[in-house]
């Protein structure tokens, strides 16, 4: 007898959950393609030669073998990791045959090698947008996937998002201005994005010893660190600092400019913060990421910025600026499923469930279904002549609002509402839908 | 530099591509929804030991290992390389949380092992329908199934499709009646499933000396295996062979059973075909495949068929049957891509570029753009100000259909219709989305 057992990381899910996760894949799809985001897919696997590009090395890659491995010499095939990079390789491999900018929109599952751990997802989903475009892409690009990623999380409704929103170069030009030179200024940002984690003491001792910086230095890092404002009081916090020098006023410059064109209703749920780093090395403007203030302690659910040239490592000497943003679907799932945040009373999309008294009717049952089936009604015919109180006992297990009885010698159709309790002629077909109309496409 | 290549046997889009693939993808995901199959996913991985059982071990499975492993002694895990398999081991994991009749739908890729080869996937989509229940499954389930798979072929309405149907228990009791006892039946059926591959002759040989058939036997299966029938005709060519078997006369019971079932759009694409055997140790009653009458040499892009007891390998002792069938996604893209058979002028959801005088204008521009996506309208604003004839050549580019200008003055907007090439001014928005319905929701 084989196992059956859950594998560590990999998360599965039962019906009425999984109707949750299409909830959510759907709203954001919805939003992602009313902004005329083009939906696209990369296979699973690229090349280990493209996945361990660039210093990602340290990233526990899958790599795929036969099991009944002949030998053979093929090119290793790896996992991918993340959509970035395989979005990089394809925008790379197709230039000539894309329209820029390109826009696209993506939900795949990402693989991460991980060891099995609570907690730690080993197979997960992320939605992912991306803008790139050929020489130059304004910061209005910026702007559009911060204002879309912000809509996504509105719509959802699901918990409180909150956006933090920085600009790599207002931090590399606040690390100048204290005379950090650049081959310093990665490892300080790192450090200092671990303040949550080891706390202003633990960032003082690894700046000190660690960086060899002076106290004056540490103290000025350590209070711009916890510089906070909503978008309304950003200009003003970050002019307050009186920083002189270029890149810090250009970092402004763009951040202020992004927040002018972020529409109200998504302004309001951003913060201009400043301990917000996200990985120096890979971001080159604009950065930001999505947290939940009733779960402090969840991090971030999505995260995404400007870098400076997506296809660096495939077209050298190519200028492809690109900007974006990711979804951490499996993530939100965890604290939905976990905390109990969506209600889970569907398991399955039947609306109605049609029952059957004898084997004889179930050709004239079934072209009923059909007509509810053709006023997009989600509708099921019970699958065997059983006692009534069993069918409808089958309709709320899964939650199936309706159930239809077919008097056998006029062909009618009585309609009872399981939630309410009321039962009657279906009538009017087309009047009972407009009446219906929440319960049955809600 | 590293390399950006295709690699074999992982399809991947353009993005026109992949809206023919989202088409075809929502097309079946909304028969399957609205016949109220609960949409379901299962990790890309099992355990290896639940990939290999049953004797499913000569397929090629891809398995796991870290780029940088570490020796541990985790179980080993494997790429599924089929959809039924991690069904099974679903349903016994989680039996006492499902309700059946388990209805389930489930889109995902699988991965096969495979040689690199021209026309062979190593990754590709399969969307299948399955319905398991406890104990007893009546054959109007398989009369479902093969309604809506014949549903999903006729709406997709690419190709013209052939739905070719048998039943195993007629096999069964054809090879009975001749005195070939149930060890060398599977082997008969193997030979004579590659009549089109090999054809009469070569079946022929491999009967009489692999088998040991007589001639007089070998003559009835191959007249057998040639016989075909319209649904309507089935039950008179059946009765015309006057085999008196009782195997036999039960699965002639079931076929016509089923085709009375089946409604008379799905029934006119049904062939009954007595050559069709589908991997006889795995099925156990109704078999089917679909076929493309236009592209005889294309092979099936659908098969199903009803299975004894779907989780044999995981709860002896338990019965669940089921019925099942899958669609061939990547398969299908594989046809329309080769011959063309979809029309492919769109590269974006997209369908109206808002354009863009100045920057100073993005904010009013953007409020127009909320407006039209209010209203489902996918829509998108130029992403810098560049010359009109820029922005509407990348409209047409990427085939949206409509530009829209903004009079910065008035801040009214007037629409182009860039196919009809007529220009005028928006007017009210309900009444330009009511005219131009067809073109901005096909």
């Amino acid at each position: 007898m084989a196992k059956v057992t859950n594998i560590s990381g990999f998360p599965e899910y039962l019906p009425e959950e999984r109707i949750v996760e299409e909830h959510i894949l759907r709203t954001i799809g919805d939003i992602f393609r009313l902004h005329g985001f083009a939906s696209m897919e990369t296979p699973s696997v690229e090349l280990v030669s493209t996945l361990t590009q660039k210093g990602v090395a340290e990233k526990e890659i899958y790599t795929l073998r036969r099991l009944r491995d002949e030998g053979d010499t093929e090119a290793e095939l790896g996992l991918h990791f993340d959509l970035t990079v395989p979005f990089a390789r394809y925008v790379a491999q197709h230039l000539s045959r894309l329209s820029f900018p390109f826009r696209r929109s993506c939900y795949q599952k990402v693989w991460r090698g991980e060891r099995p751990q609570k907690g730690r997802y080993r197979e997960f989903g992320q939605f992912d947008i991306d803008i790139v475009a050929r020489d130059t892409l304004p910061i209005s690009a910026d702007a559009e996937v911060v204002t879309v990623i912000a809509k996504a999380f509105s719509q959802l409704a699901i918990v409180r998002a909150e956006l933090r929103i920085n600009n790599r170069k207002i931090l590399l030009g606040m690390y100048d201005s204290l005379g950090i030179g650049e081959s310093r200024r990665g490892e300080v940002v790192r450090i200092v994005d671990k303040l949550d984690k080891i706390g202003p003491d633990g960032v003082r001792k690894e700046l000190s010893e660690g960086e060899g910086l002076g106290s004056e230095q540490i103290d000025r890092i350590l209070a711009w660190s916890t510089l906070k404002a909503p978008a309304a009081g950003a200009r003003e916090m970050l002019e307050g600092l009186a920083i002189e020098n270029e890149t810090f006023q250009r970092g402004v410059q763009e951040l202020v400019e992004v927040l002018e064109l972020v529409p109200p209703a998504a302004r309001d749920i951003i913060t201009v913060s400043l301990s917000l780093a996200r990985g120096l090395d890979y971001y080159t403007g604009t950065i930001f990421e999505v947290v939940l203030p009733d779960y402090p302690h969840f991090g971030s659910v999505s995260a995404g910025g400007r870098y400076d040239d997506l296809t660096a490592q495939f077209l050298p000497g190519q200028r492809l600026p690109a900007v974006g943003g990711s979804i951490g679907v499996s993530r939100l799932m965890g604290l939905i499923l976990e905390r109990e945040l969506m209600p889970m009373h569907r398991q399955c999309p039947s609306r109605l469930l049609l029952t059957i008294h004898s084997e004889d009717s179930r050709v004239r049952v079934n072209e009923w279904a059909e007509r509810f089936r053709a006023k997009c009604v989600p509708t099921e015919v019970y699958f065997k002549p059983a006692k009534l109180g069993k069918q409808i006992e089958y309709a709320n297990a899964k939650g199936i609002r309706f159930a239809g009885f077919m008097n056998e010698e006029s062909g009618e159709i009585e309609i009872k509402d399981l939630k309410e309790q009321h039962q009657g002629p279906l009538g009017d077909l087309d009047e009972w839908i407009a009446t219906n109309r929440a319960s049955l496409f809600d």
